[in-house]
């Protein structure tokens, strides 16, 4: 029936089903799930749906689920709940894992330590081969992963990595000593988050030890979490390069109120320091007035230069982000964005004079004027836009933040500057 | 000395190093490490350097080295190279061999076929666990991973996933068939390697097998290149996003020509539509003429609703991205954007009301025309923002490409419509 047809599913499909069902079904299924199953469906819900769950179900069986989740999990499902559900969750916790929750919980948010967990194969490097597999086959089952194995010493001071295939791979006679790895790559508890992904990325690992400050190991990353955070810091660098707050929630659980206080900020920022624009424009009425067909080209300037300086402003932050490009490139760089820019300017001056003078009959003045002007604030574009994101870094902010909304505003009232210098040079008045 | 020092760094590091050191030097580096590292540091080469590389080393020397590296990078570098290069190399190559990289350079570009490899352990589910780990010490050595083992019968169709785990912690006269795990996650060649990394995320994998329609196992994949796959998909998005075309090269590797066509053809576009935004403009000249103290809020209420517009197309093209956002969810979407839009301009109306006619003495009726403005546009932005990428997605498209530049470019005409018609209610001419 049901319960045979459940248990052929992945928990992760499972956790689905039950997030878009009715409670009470999602219940149904729930309880129809063997214990270990259940579990596993239970740590591949949303955060919020666990939430919401933790409610359905009695307290002492909420409390058995929660002790059977891996530490990491633990942790990240203990705060997302209530502060007193949290205690009544932990109410038989004795007290050093009480502790040891807390010092979890109070790792920084996107740092190492709040992804990271306990449950991990320690060896002692007298041990011989066949010592660790034995402690292998003994402690295995609940660990996440017994592809990578810990040699520490009495103090718990990270001394090497074996991986199991080492293991599979040499005599059963030889010791740890002999074949582990003390070149390994570690990161401490407060490596940003993000520092640690690159470390995966660029040496390919399975998991990674978490030291202290005395290199202690205290936990291990696992790689299906470093996928979470790559597809995290993703979101969280588009969402700020579109000028929006980063949150942990996802759309379609935020509120309409929430949406409202990560959007409105940046919003109302750019918007007052458009009012320089609006000061830009007053000072030229008399040109405007006199001539208002100047006007009618300023949209398509600003978008064009907005445009090439998104372009350039992404990229560099993309660059920057996957470590293509770093702070002493940066010469480099802006010689490299001048020519692309001289290229791209020329161009589009080229097309523009072909629209405005010979397809669109306006005057070869104002026609020129409008392709120099796209030249000039072109290169402009591209060199703030490619340079912003490298000062940001280097003053400590997030290169993300000097993105499209940012740069944008800074270039119209650059493009309104240009365009009228320009204008009033080859018009002036009266 | 300095190749006992060589022997203490990471593969990946001595590839950083060769890269960033003179011909000579690299070359030197180079003939210092053991085969098996080398072969190693060559794998982690950027292709642009591998290329350049293979320039530098003898041609049996590189047929060596290319022979002893995993199919995957074999191809990604055979790709990267003249196909002159490409003969030389595989010269001595047996036929099955040739024909086999033959079919694997034909799967497409960001295909599971382009990311899969062949060095995986097959079992036989009549196997015990005994003989199973017998296997794999005989065979595991060259293997990409021995984590994940995959039972296939005579004709190579696959029958079921084993992990290392289950076999090292199962008694070893168990068989095979009665622990393997007969409901797996697999793709076929063609797969979209984007949907490839989101099984990855979804299920947990260390590894996939790879079927051909006929379910015969022909590779797998393994987590390490999923990593390079998930930040490559979202380089792709960020630059689609910002209009540039997407391509394989990194900022420093790109020749000045080659930026300039990876940029030149959007902007171009996106200028040429912009001449709608001059039309318009053109269209209210006597308004203007008339007043020329409104043209000077264009560019603010261009600005705030583009970034408006961005916020909204950005979050869209991302949730759709990670799978938090379905064609279904459509309504309920433009409904919240809805009510976030009222929100966000109603309250950026009356900042802006409070700037016009309290701070900066316009007069009430233009102030009051302006914020009108504002709310109307916003909501035109976010709808149009958020409703667009969807669009995109339902017809085929990719979504990203109904970002910032698009839709700005839509929101500027829109806002320029907007803005003359209440200005022209409210300010009728003569
Ligand atoms: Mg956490
Ligand atoms: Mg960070
Ligand atoms: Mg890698
Ligand atoms: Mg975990
Ligand atoms: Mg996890
Ligand atoms: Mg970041
Ligand atoms: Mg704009
Ligand atoms: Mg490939
Ligand atoms: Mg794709
Ligand atoms: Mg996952
Ligand atoms: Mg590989
Ligand atoms: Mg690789
Ligand atoms: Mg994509």
């Amino acid at each position: 029936g049901l319960r045979a047809h459940l248990s052929t599913l992945h928990a992760p499909d499972i956790a689905d089903a039950m997030e878009q069902t009715q409670e009470k079904e999602s219940l149904l299924i729930f309880r129809l799930l063997p214990k270990d199953l259940a579990v596993e469906v239970f740590s591949h819900m949303e955060p919020f749906y666990q939430a919401e769950f933790s409610e359905l179900i009695r307290e002492e069986e909420l409390r058995d689920l929660v002790d059977e989740l891996y530490f990491d999990d633990k942790i990240d499902y203990l705060e997302e709940i209530p502060a007193t559900l949290v205690k009544k969750i932990l109410r038989n916790t004795p007290e050093n894992e009480r502790k040891l929750i807390n010092q979890f919980l109070n790792y920084p948010d996107y740092s190492a330590g709040s992804i990271m967990t306990i449950e991990f194969v320690d060896l002692k490097k007298s041990m011989t081969v066949a010592d660790a597999i034995k402690r292998i086959r003994r402690i295995g089952t609940d660990k996440e992963t017994i592809y990578t194995c810990y040699v520490i010493d009495n103090e718990r001071t990270l001394e090497g990595l074996i991986s199991l295939k080492e293991l599979i791979l040499t005599s059963e006679d030889t010791t740890i000593e002999e074949i582990m790895n003390a070149d390994f790559i570690s990161v401490t508890t407060h490596t940003d988050q993000e520092d640690v992904a690159e470390k995966f990325l660029k040496y390919d690992l399975l998991a990674m030890p978490v030291v202290d400050s005395e290199n202690r190991l205290v936990g291990i990353i696992t790689v299906d979490d470093v996928l979470d955070v790559m597809e995290e810091e993703a979101t969280k660098d588009f969402h700020m390069m579109a000028g929006m707050q980063v949150s942990e929630e996802t759309y379609m659980e935020s509120s309409v109120i929430q949406l409202f206080k990560k959007r409105f900020p940046w919003l109302a920022v750019l918007m007052i320091s458009a009012t320089l624009t609006s000061a830009i424009m007053e000072s030229y009425e008399a040109l405007i007035a006199g001539m208002a067909i100047l006007s009618a080209n300023i949209p398509m300037l600003m978008g064009t230069s907005g445009n090439a300086g998104a372009q350039a402003s992404t990229l560099m932050v993309r660059s920057i982000a996957v470590g293509d490009v770093e702070f002493k490139d940066i010469f480099r760089i802006i010689w490299k964005e001048f020519r692309v820019s001289f290229l791209i300017g020329c161009s589009l001056a080229v097309l523009n004079y072909i629209r405005m003078y010979f397809i669109g009959g306006y005057s070869p003045t104002l026609s020129l004027v409008v392709s120099l002007t796209l030249i000039i604030t072109i290169a402009l574009a591209k060199l703030i836009g490619s340079t912003l994101p490298m000062v940001a870094k280097k003053i400590g902010l997030d290169p993300a933040i000097m993105a499209n909304p940012m740069i944008s505003t800074i270039l119209d009232a650059l493009v309104l500057i240009t365009y009228f210098k320009i204008s009033s040079a080859f018009f002036p008045l009266g």
